[in-house]
């Protein structure tokens, strides 16, 4: 029989084994991260070069797409060492392995698409879309990451790393919506519109990222921000929305237009970068950490062992059914100090552990927003037979019409969801 | 590389392992309710024996005493295989492991206290607590396998049995209660107040029991309530009560008061087994059912390997960097119907882990009261230094006073800790 020090160990050596499955989580949000960068990279090269018949950029787009390749090959490298019967198994397993399952049928429509958009058999806005879909699945699996983590700081850190990753996108997405309006010459009232719910998209995403960051990567963010071209691009944002109003855009903003959103991408993903690096050096400061309470506790058990060698161990054994053998002896068999160490562990723990799971559950209603626009959007899409694109558009606008959140929309549309027509 | 579906399949694996895991749980949730019904009734009969000079309680408390040992032996058997050296560790490890030890330490006060009570050193009062506190290590023990199961089948189960094993613990102090009122011939305004606290706290626990169980645990639960002897407990109940208006009670009704309420908590201990029972059967079902659902996937896997063995499936590979090699062949390698198939299965399997977790959530909500109401005792016996009793009574007074739910007085409380003074 196993005494209660020893199941006080066996809790600390899951939370060991917990984090150490959550560092592998980290690890492949990394790579994950550094893939995603290099998809948004090719995405936009590859419209440059469906849109243009300039050749440097077919050089420019092979030599991106062998880059994103290489970045490919790191997150498969990664996955390789995941799955369950590879002995290591991220944490909550289930629902990241099926995330995981969704990244790998996304990454497998890449070579197609790729082939299509060199031999330019695909629309630029096609094969926007379906780059960004893959995209969409790679960030859908740091949201995962972020909801199943097991440790409140690193948690946070996930939450702030998804959220610097969706601003990011916006601000790609951005890039590719203004770039088309200087090519066109003109924005309409639906493009002036996507601009500026994506500019508004970006800066949420961006608090929320501030918001549960670490100091170290806010004072490196303002560093950053110091040397993002942001007046300019606040310029050629104007530019573009008062082209609505018929003003008109100078085509030959196109480039620049690229160029200096491409400059901010660059930067937020050195923010990224560095956040990335924060994770990793955050889950291997609560393995160590957790280590040291374990060594203690060991300790602890140790002592008592040496202390409490013929004593028995198991409740009920060495006294008889009446319980008359025992006595005083039993009372404090390891003295008052022992067990007073102990009953003071004991209840620290099970304090600490309950402060965890609060702590946890706070963090992750950062995530409900998203969670809810997802899933009403899959609703008005399997309901309505519409697009991912209108779907969202619907959600906003019945928000607009009624002057409130698109979260509270999506929360009303879900608890109705009993009241909806059968699927089409 | 593996494939999107392998990974399918390894979260179907999770799944089984996760499911495997928690039936372990309700192993030990099943032995823990036999040996806390045994332990309630040695307390009963350690209470008698210690109240009068009747020697048939020697051989009775004997008798008891054996019967709890061989029950703690049975949980002692399944710890034994618990600890995580041991191969088979519980879903929630380290939450649940913290509450093993709790358990643990608990049960080793039980030798010294038996042989206590057997000499006599004890008075009838204190062994009453000392008994109480490890039924409460016990129950809490349950509410955890309740908040950190998986299955929302299987944790509303858990939370139907938590409710009905702490409202019979209710109903063995109301038992205990009573007995000394109607040997005392009569009953104090604190005593008849704490009567009828619990008799309240019973009714709700059973309303819970009910909320979250099986038609076929409610049937039951009917059919033992017809034979229970409820009017006769009633007609006792308000004997006592009628007493604190200076009626006198006639102390020859303590042995039938006693028997009826040993009697009622057979009864319910009827319906805990039952329930104990549908549990273990609940986790065997939701095993069997994700096994074919596994077996399903591994046929669609089968499938997709025997017509796509020659094509590969590491995005990227197979076509060079400018993606010009794969063409119209990689468009759907798998044909349309499975690519579909992969798809339908890839977002039905993302719905249903997110209701499931959703579904979770929403069970556990029914544990938050609990929660809260143990973590403000907790609260006030740290900084007003006084016991668990009194920390109860000094909640349930303010919201009294307040008329306040006694929950909504726990959470200000929680909310407001910052604020109070530092411990004493």
């Amino acid at each position: 029989m196993k005494s209660a020090l020893a199941f006080l160990v066996a809790a600390r050596r899951c939370e060991i084994r917990d984090l150490e499955q959550l560092a592998l989580s980290c690890d492949l949000v990394q790579a994950v991260n550094e893939l995603v960068h290099l998809l948004q990279r090719e995405r936009g090269t590859s419209n440059l070069y469906l849109a243009s018949v300039d050749a440097r950029f077919d050089a420019q787009r092979a030599q991106h797409v062998a880059a994103t390749q290489a970045a490919e090959a790191g997150v498969c490298a990664l996955l390789d060492g995941l799955a369950p019967d590879a002995g290591a198994t991220p944490g909550g397993g289930a629902r990241l392995f099926t995330r995981i399952a969704m990244v790998l049928h996304a990454l497998n429509g890449l070579p197609d698409l790729r082939a299509q958009v060199a031999a330019r058999q695909c629309r630029a806005a096609e094969a926007m879309q379906r780059y960004t879909r893959i995209v969409s699945a790679l960030l859908a699996l740091v949201f995962e990451a972020a909801d199943i983590a097991v440790d409140p700081a690193v948690s946070r850190l996930l939450v702030s790393m998804f959220n610097l990753m969706q601003g990011k996108e916006f601000a790609g997405l951005e890039r590719a919506a203004g770039a088309g309006a200087f090519a066109a010459g003109r924005v309409g009232a639906d493009g002036a519109q996507a601009l500026s719910d994506l500019i508004e998209a970006q800066e949420q995403c961006f608090r929320r990222f501030e918001e549960f960051g670490t100091d170290d990567s806010l004072r490196q963010w303002h560093a950053l921000q110091a040397v993002m071209p942001l007046t300019e691009l606040e310029r050629l944002r104007r530019r573009l929305m008062s082209s609505l109003s018929g003003g008109g855009l100078d085509s030959a903003l196109a480039d620049t237009w690229f160029d200096r959103c491409s400059q901010r991408l660059d930067l937020i993903h050195q923010a990224e970068v560095h956040l990335a690096q924060g994770l990793k050096d955050e889950c291997a400061r609560r393995i160590a950490a957790t280590r040291v309470e374990l060594g203690d506790q060991e300790g602890l058990l140790a002592t008592l062992s040496a202390t409490a060698t013929d004593l028995p161990d198991v409740p009920g054994t060495g006294s008889d059914a009446s319980g008359k053998a025992v006595g005083a002896v039993a009372a404090e068999p390891l003295g008052p100090r022992l067990t007073r160490s102990i009953v003071d562990t004991l209840q620290a723990q099970s304090r600490r552990l309950q402060q965890v799971s609060d702590e946890l559950a706070a963090v992750r209603a950062a995530l409900d927003e998203r969670k809810f626009v997802e899933r009403a959007k899959g609703l008005l899409m399997a309901h309505h037979g519409v697009g991912e694109d209108e779907a969202y558009r619907l959600l906003r606008q019945t928000a607009m019409n009624q002057g409130r959140r698109l979260v509270d929309v999506a929360r009303a549309l879900l608890d109705m969801s009993d009241l909806l027509p059968p699927k089409a």
